[in-house]
């Protein structure tokens, strides 16, 4: 069955505190050379409709308003 | 800069309520050709060192005990 | 030491996709009486300066932009 | 209505990589005296059937597996 992959991520102009975090706690671990960490959601379907997903991903994966989201159909 | 994503999934024998709960939703909203999905974390990093990534995730992004992850350099 | 609750959701007029499929998901496994659910996350902290914590949610916890946040002093 | 809030956290014996990344950031943003940090889902439902809540909660909002959760009534 095809498998589809949905990552979903704040809009680029919305501040992320969780990748905030995990960029301001990198130094002190010794990883010196990230310049940005950003943190958004990842859905695994497997759907034998996978031109449903865009309407899928738009209406329970994603908020449109403050997030995008791509598709990849993996196999 | 290269950009390298890291997506973080549960392990496949643990059960993951968001995603069941995604995938009950969809037959009510007329979406029927689905049969799994799950969810998880997606980071996109912007590093000079993308060797480093795979020690980042370990620590920082996924507990590997629950979590499976994977690494994509993207450019 | 003083433990502190943060609790994390997006502003009321924000669409909550997750918890959507939730509430959706919910008829169908036989939950007839909930109306609404929605989805943010929660952070417990041991802080011997609970005076601190505000900063902290607002810096790294929460975007309030798009997010309110409370906070309770639990012990 | 009644609401119900239901925090769901990883047991405390499994480690929770965000809160160790919101942890470790603390410091290099001038906040001293925080010692954990542990991160959760949190989740309000409007219901007026409360007694439902514990088996929704341990359906569709918590893996019992490797989550606890809590359950309150607000009002």
């Amino acid at each position: 069955m095809p498998k589809v992959v949905v990552d979903v991520m704040l809009k680029p102009e919305i501040l992320d505190p969780q990748g905030q975090a995990i960029l301001r706690a990198l130094p002190g671990l010794g990883f010196d050379g990230v310049t940005s960490v950003r943190q958004g959601k990842h859905f695994e379907l497997e759907a034998d409709t996978p031109e449903q997903v865009e309407s899928i991903a738009a209406t329970l994966l994603a908020n449109p308003v403050i997030e995008d989201f791509t598709i990849r159909l993996v196999d």
